[in-house]
């Protein structure tokens, strides 16, 4: 297998080779969590940590229930329990964790590149599960799980990825993913929510990535359409008027998605704005795939953990 | 074994057959709770999540324990840290914990049918922890397996619930259990905290519930005397004048109690407040069973887990 | 071994012999958490509570992992979502969690004396995490663990404890147990953070404990360093005039080392203020055992869990 990484920090940084072997792993470990029995053996006796600057259902439960069905030793910390209140600095803090011997820390954090921040401090596996509008990975990943599993592969898909780029974490991981992998990216959204550079993420955008300036230009022909969630407290800053001109502008509507190939899936990385962002016959269709990704998320992060403190001699 | 069930959502919908099983199973399980290895590998694999709306120490710890003591994984969410603070609808969080794949989830929560509501969209297991003043069938069952336990019998006996009823799941869940296992029922609290409708509540009520005028009344030859918690936020709605004139008018002394039978049991489904609804020398005294019903309360968790989730066949 | 105590309360009540049998005993626990597989079944079955009054990122973590490695079952608890809040007494609060027949409880109140009240009220071993400025037994421990390890002796030493050691119970702790062990302390800090009575505590303090007018006086010929931190929230009751002026007079650095045995090894229980009590070139030096310190944490508690309920016949 192609993986011989101390840490998962950002998709930027895996090459096609390691993505696959994330993916083709993690098939193994979907099988998993459809049996009565869910839980294997493979990493008794390791200990995981999950640090969370910023709360979450979603993350948190699905790499604690991914932890637990691998047979690892799941430890949650919250940023209002933690040291980091009482002066300490992050890195001291990650140091004194690392000191009781985990053997894998997933960090969510609002600032970007704290997780690559640890990852040189410290001897445990960073696994970055959020760093403020940087990486995702793991949502990235189990997303393209997703869409390999529905389509077949990924190479040559066209995918519109609609919303707020500027602040997503989500679209930044996803477009490195995806265009590694041969697919075709356009992104669409309020102007003052895309970066101005956005294109020169990527190495080679020219086919693989286009900025659109209608949402209809994104998805005419997409055969993946991956929306967004609008942060309600962006509102302040006026990036867009209201939630509702956005929604008549950018929201995906059934009628949008007919623009879309007759087979095209519906994504979102939730929690979902129902109305807002996407309408919920949309979200509630058969197109949509969202509770699919979560579902895929748990086997994606089973596949991570293992990849990063299962293997034989690590 | 009579269970057939997909949820414990209440007493109301269980026959008496049903709690009978219930009450059997756990009778079993509360051996194991006073081994020295306090364990079994029945639930080994299953995962049960603790969803919490309302903070709460002994019914998720109780809950916690039950899980861990039968090998399942368990894991805490509590609303505070949930994706409904960021706009998801409960429906949604709901359908995307059950994309972890879930055996059971545990839910409290400040609406009454919010469990129901949840078991219809899901297919986890759904148990009521407690939902607003509706019902807490846990609660209820572990009352009667302490009752059965020290009286051998249910059917027959005379139990007083004496408090705050309008409010009261407790009351209401135990109204349902022992009405349908044959006790007569007597309530007795101050009349705006008792529904005026409250005997409709079971199907027969001539000789199975009445409600008393004065607490006397309803101590007098009682096999059991169950106290209310009265929750002190209620003070500031003025269902009644202070806490000392509740004390006064409705907490069970000493002196009161000598109306019940001679070998009466008292019961609080906790926490105390000592000295109002119940005094001190009762709360301690050789009738109070108010700590084995805790205890209790652990092997009734176990019971209702392993029906629910750890049968053959499920 | 010479170890038959239900609880560890403080290090005042225990005997040479007792501190020598836990400190033998994590040796070998310091082991377990060197190897890849880092857990063992001794304590399968049990139930371990973390019941924490003040968040702690350190020692709760510790003790969880410390349990975990046991394979002990470790439930969280925390002071805002227990039923303290809903007016029940602590006492009530331990009873009830007592009913659900955990092994174990750990401790952690802002008030003195809380752990050992704990212990007379309930059968479950109670350790002591930290009880208001009084005791800290588990970090005493894993200091004399370090102080052992690395000097092969604790008898003899010349120790300095310096800092607030009013407010400490990290010095309160140290300072019964290394004047057991026939350690020489000497305390520093400034004058309103020394209780004027601090050489009573000690039996005999003539040549075991003496309390230095300067840092310097503290510091010179010593074979350990060990600094306290300083809690910021004290400053406002102005017990030194700030940080600046605290770190000049009392904080280590370099140079103030040079002062040590030139083989001296500097401590800190942390979290620390860099730049405050200590400076960050003695943090990070090769004599700081800081995060060994936290290191041994794990295998000490893990000893403790044993020896207090993991023994035989227990």
């Amino acid at each position: 297998m192609a993986f011989n990484r101390k840490d998962l920090l950002g998709i930027r940084e895996l090459s096609v080779e390691e993505i696959t072997t994330i993916l083709d792993t993690a098939e193994s470990f979907k099988a998993i969590n459809q049996r009565r029995i869910k839980k294997v053996p493979t990493l008794r006796g390791k200990t995981v940590i999950n640090f969370f600057f910023e709360s979450s259902t979603r993350t948190r439960t699905s790499f604690e229930i991914a932890a637990k069905r691998l047979s690892a030793d799941s430890i949650n910390i919250s940023a209002s329990t933690s040291s980091v209140t009482k002066g300490e600095t992050l890195a001291d803090t990650a140091r004194n964790l690392q000191a009781m011997a985990p053997d894998a820390i997933v960090i969510r954090h609002p600032s970007p590149g704290v997780p690559h921040q640890l990852a040189r401090l410290i001897d445990a596996a960073i696994i970055n599960g959020g760093d403020g509008a940087h990486e995702h990975p793991t949502q990235a990943l189990l997303d393209a799980f997703t869409i390999r599993e529905q389509k077949s592969r990924i190479s040559g898909l066209r995918v519109a990825i609609i919303g707020d780029i500027r602040h997503s974490r989500v679209a930044r991981s996803n477009t490195h993913l995806l265009t590694k992998l041969g697919a075709h990216v356009r992104i669409a959204g309020p102007r003052p929510l895309i970066p101005a550079d956005y294109e020169t993420i990527v190495e080679d955008a020219s086919d693989s990535l286009i900025v659109c300036d209608r949402i209809e230009e994104a998805i005419e022909g997409a055969d993946v359409v991956m929306m967004l969630r609008i942060q309600r407290e962006r509102m302040s800053e006026a990036f867009f008027p209201s939630l509702k001109e956005y929604s008549i502008q950018y929201g995906l509507t059934l009628k949008r998605l007919e623009l879309a190939a007759k087979d095209a899936i519906v994504m979102h990385p939730g929690p979902m704005n129902r109305g807002v962002e996407i309408s919920s016959d949309v979200a509630d269709s058969s197109r949509s795939l969202i509770l699919e990704q979560v579902h895929n998320g748990v086997a994606v992060r089973m596949a991570i953990l293992f990849l990063l403190i299962g293997a034989e001699g690590e």
